[in-house]
């Protein structure tokens, strides 16, 4: 029986466990990236673990988030971030030399290796025939220390393009195409294989753009062949002795499958509050829009502001839009700044920001109030752009731009503008003066710690019996961003749980932090995928900080779960979802027998208030009861 | 007897008073500028005057303060900022089109004729031969509706430029070199008039520097004369026109006269925290440095940022260094980007922020704790990085691109870089898409104001006694910083005053506005030239609105003290600065008499806690008697 290339990858990486969907493996991690917003407790976190230097093939500490800079706690964290990564043989990638997604994807990922960053869009490497995965930080620090990445085996479905795009029409319609069908929730427990024909026409950074985006079906990743395709992009990259050719077997087996004919995709857009809310461009028709935001990790290739580029010269901005354009890499901004692309965009009235996240994670540039937001990036839930009632819509950059020029949203296809192609440069600009290698002799680096970074909180070992009150009892799709919030005010207290912890759930019931200090332990009530959206461990680290001790749910979406795990929080699912509505807010539940109960499939939770009683599942591996009965990984890996 | 160039302009713009240095006069004003973090206040107050269109030649409203944007605030206030000026008659510079004195220079200011500016680097138009000068909002507010501006005649220094600057000393030295000379308070009362065969050498944009930074003297203005290098630089910008010849009589008399060779000045430095504490470079030493900044209205022009890029061409920043350059203007930004001096820029490591103030107003770009940062900006007060304990240091463009490259404090002529003049351009690259001229019909604008725009606070005619406590005793130059804080987290409350109050004196005593809300009215003592800095109404408006009803000090600086006025807020010097120390936060104070003591030269202050008596003088002038009497400006223009 052939193998898909997942099956390839990971019995090339395999440490322990069967390949069979649904149980854990373990995997040797090859590469990890962190960004500064996650890496500086992943760096804490690998710090006290006392391993020297670490042992993957390459890691690199990427500073992307927070480079605005409000306040000294960024600058101080850059720092911190510079000298441990020199102390303990990790790359560092300075504030402004990009993304940590399109960064890794020009000059270090590689086709058949595994990645694994503390950034939820880790799976943009996947473009070019990695197994990149996003985690958590403490995942991260561990796979840095030499530890196999744990996961449960996914399904794989397979994806199969068939045709070409037409004009106009580009990745991000296939995403979104690939969002409208599954939703938010399809990908849980798979990895997205694409294969097809239609695959030929897609450059590695397209591929990128499908396989970063695959984060919003909630994959656990996403995954394109290594082909004459990736070559010429490694090529381009100088980086040609990287390549290996990577693809499925002919006869290879999905658990699923979906085919997508690219020659029928238009444009599309997922509106307000949902990457999978998808429809076309044309149907939805001409929103009148005051903000239109074109980068991200997910479309901010050379590409793609290229295309924006030849689309705005010699025009203007409507004048009720303002348009800012972050270009992803340092390599991407040099490039458009020597070709003239740049000065045609700056000439048009684009705002140009520095080369980092930006907007997509609300840093800046938050809209007007009740405002709507055109942007290429790849989320969209309320409130992520700094303002509470503005409504974002997710496009490509090529209905981005068609929008920044007329006001209103608008399919490319209804202006009079000759379509071009953009092809892949045959070289890419090369200058890694921005990315500094570490230290040869760790002993002569100090690491330099800033006032507000805090020493990491530790959780307790789990007792006997879990007594608490549902401190909050919240419904469907709860984000990472609904319970710990980013932003510019929020962010840059990323390495201080303490301060960062009285923030959590603020959007949703600001006096949260207050009541579960009052508690000095809890409980949270969750409904379906619960956790979904970026890899940040905080939701997880600054609720167990307020004594949260268990969160019920219907289900969880993957990286939060695993994050729960790892902070000694038990996650359980409902065995019958119509329980849930049998809690309300400020029950009091216990949880008995605690460490047997966890050798049993299902768990009893006691409600004591209501008296009755309902089952749950922990579904935990053996391992990670373990992790659960230390107190979190970090006791476990101490141990 | 034959005229300076002060006496000129001010004698063709005079509409009331005798032109006696000391004397109030009115004049006429041809211009206006705001900015936003300004700009709402003063068009919330031209709204409360009921006039339908300026009635200026030329009003303009910039965007440069408030664009990072981290909350619907900015845009909002950009919204409202669009729409008000559309329907008054404004024209508007939309947000990333540049800073305002930049901007102005470029594309609208005119030798000869007056500006009005609620921004106190608006004497940089000075450089082209105008008597540009930054005042409060409602000043410019007044001067909008067509009333004349009410200021002290001021005693013209005649400051003589001799020789010719040496390669790597630049016209940001000379500045540097008079606030040696003078100190912060020595222009007050003063405009700092340039003369001499030095003037010849120096491009519109030069003496643009020069002008603007006169502002840290205290200075009501400085000016150049309009000769042929502005008309050059009028031709270059398209704009040959509006050149007139303008220089003083070959007999002008001055009040005070310096002498500068330029040929003796060398690459200067101002330490932390005054802009003052000037000392050579050399001398200073090898300081490490953290971070540099590159921008601001002082010193972002076309040549300020083609002598940094060719002096980074190649090179990379050092590793311990953030380099971050924001270019003055839209205009500079396009021209950079298409003659390549951009790429070399950001290839180097430059972290590019867009066209705005930026850092200078510690809007972003915090340095890390103690850091030590070089800037090329126009101020370095303790805490307006946004990090309490960094250390600003004020320098020429080229002393900052020198230390970018070796991570210390580094005279560029101890590298070994050839030196190059930059000329200046023979055409400026014009594009004026991102100004938005005024509707033709106000009647189809409709102002759009966010929930973040509140009424304005109006004070209550005078009462016969002031009988209130010293909230607070200060030192000597208290800046307007201390006063009102800027920042990021403050300065997007600007049009809501309830919100910035909170904030008054935040760096000083937090608890400052919880006390004079429960005390419901008070006092403040200061020191010398209390309220130097900037020009922001803010600084008397919210300490109005928390109830304060004088300031007693050993002398003020010149807009503060006028935004004093404006507000109904009585500002009393010391007859004997002994006094001063008789004085406590917290003695009960009482002023008797009120309406009938003001027309007195002196008012006696009693403080009933020590059981004492003291002279003041309010050295008001007829007009800002009744201002005072009536509550305040707005209630004067009302009445």
């Amino acid at each position: 029986m052939g193998k898909n290339l997942v099956q390839k990858i990971f019995a090339e990486h395999l440490v322990e466990g069967e390949m069979i969907a649904g149980k854990e493996v373990a995997i040797r991690i090859d590469q990890t990236l962190t960004q500064d917003a996650t890496g500086t407790m992943a760096y804490l976190q690998f710090e006290a673990m006392g391993i020297p230097r670490v042992k993957t093939e390459l890691s690199v500490s990427y500073v992307d988030h927070n480079t605005l800079q409000s306040g000294f706690e960024n600058a101080d964290d850059h720092r911190f971030l510079q000298t441990v990564a020199a102390k303990h043989g990790i790359y560092f990638s300075r504030p402004g030399n990009g993304i940590c997604h399109q960064v890794h994807l020009e000059r270090f990922a590689k086709p058949g290796k595994t990645l694994l960053g503390s950034d939820s869009h880790t799976p943009t490497a996947g473009g070019m025939g990695a197994v990149a995965i996003g985690a958590g930080g403490l995942d991260v620090a561990v796979a840095m220390g030499g530890g196999a990445f744990y996961t449960t085996m996914p399904k794989v479905v397979g994806v199969e393009l068939q045709g070409e795009l037409r004009p106009w029409v580009s990745a991000k319609d296939i995403i979104l195409e690939v969002l409208r069908r599954m939703s938010v929730k399809g990908g849980v427990g798979k990895v997205i294989e694409y294969c097809g024909e239609g695959v030929k026409s897609l450059t590695v950074p397209e591929r990128a753009t499908i396989t970063n985006m695959g984060a919003e079906l909630g994959a656990t990743t996403s995954i394109f062949p290594s082909d004459e395709l990736t070559r010429a992009y490694l090529k381009a990259q100088g980086r040609e002795q990287d390549w290996i050719p990577l693809t499925a077997d002919a006869d290879a087996e999905y658990d699923e499958y979906i085919i997508i004919n690219l020659s029928e995709l238009e444009p599309l857009v997922a509106r307000p509050h949902s990457p999978d809310n998808v429809v076309s461009v044309r149907k939805l028709g001409p929103v009148p829009v005051q903000q239109v935001a074109i980068g991200s990790c997910t479309n901010s290739s050379f590409s793609d502001l290229m295309i924006v580029a030849k689309m705005l010269k010699g025009k203007t901005v409507h004048p009720n839009v303002s348009l800012v354009i972050a270009p992803g890499s340092k390599q991407v901004y040099t490039m458009i700044a020597q070709n003239g692309a740049l000065a045609d965009l700056i000439a048009a009235g684009a705002r140009i920001l520095e080369s980092a996240c930006g907007p997509c994670i609300g840093m800046g540039q938050s809209p007007a109030s009740a405002a709507n937001s055109v942007r290429t990036f790849n989320r969209n839930f309320e409130g992520r752009s700094g303002t509470k009632d503005a409504k974002i819509y997710l496009t490509s950059p090529e209905v981005a731009a068609a929008t920044a020029l007329t006001g209103v949203l608008t399919d490319p296809r209804d202006l009079n503008i000759e379509y071009q192609k953009i092809a892949l440069p045959e070289q890419f600009l090369i200058n890694d003066n921005m990315i500094i290698p570490p230290a040869e002799d760790s002993a002569e680096v100090e690491v330099v710690r800033g006032p507000n970074i805090k020493p990491l909180p530790v959780n307790e070992v789990l007792q006997n019996e879990i007594n608490a009150g549902v401190l909050l009892k919240v419904g469907d799709n709860i984000t990472t961003d609904h319970i710990m919030p980013a932003g510019a005010k929020i962010l840059p207290l990323r390495s201080n749980i303490p301060a960062m912890s009285e923030y959590v759930y603020a959007a949703i019931d600001e006096t949260f932090p207050r009541r579960a200090k009052e508690a000095g332990k809890g409980i949270i009530v969750g409904g379906v995928n619960y956790g979904q959206g970026s890899s940040r461990e905080h939701a997880a680290l600054a609720p167990m900080y307020l004594g949260i001790k268990a969160v019920i749910a219907k289900s969880f979406a993957r990286i939060h779960r695993q994050n729960l795990v790892n902070f000694g929080i038990l996650p359980l699912a409902f065995v019958n979802e119509a329980d849930y509505d049998g809690i309300d807010q400020g029950d009091e539940l216990i949880i008995e027998k605690l460490p047997e109960q966890l050798d049993a499939v299902e768990i009893m939770v006691k409600n004591l208030t209501k008296d009755v009683e309902f089952k749950t599942i922990h579904g935990l591996s053996e391992r990670q009861k373990e992790i659960i009965k230390a107190g979190g990984l970090l006791n476990y890996t101490k141990n």
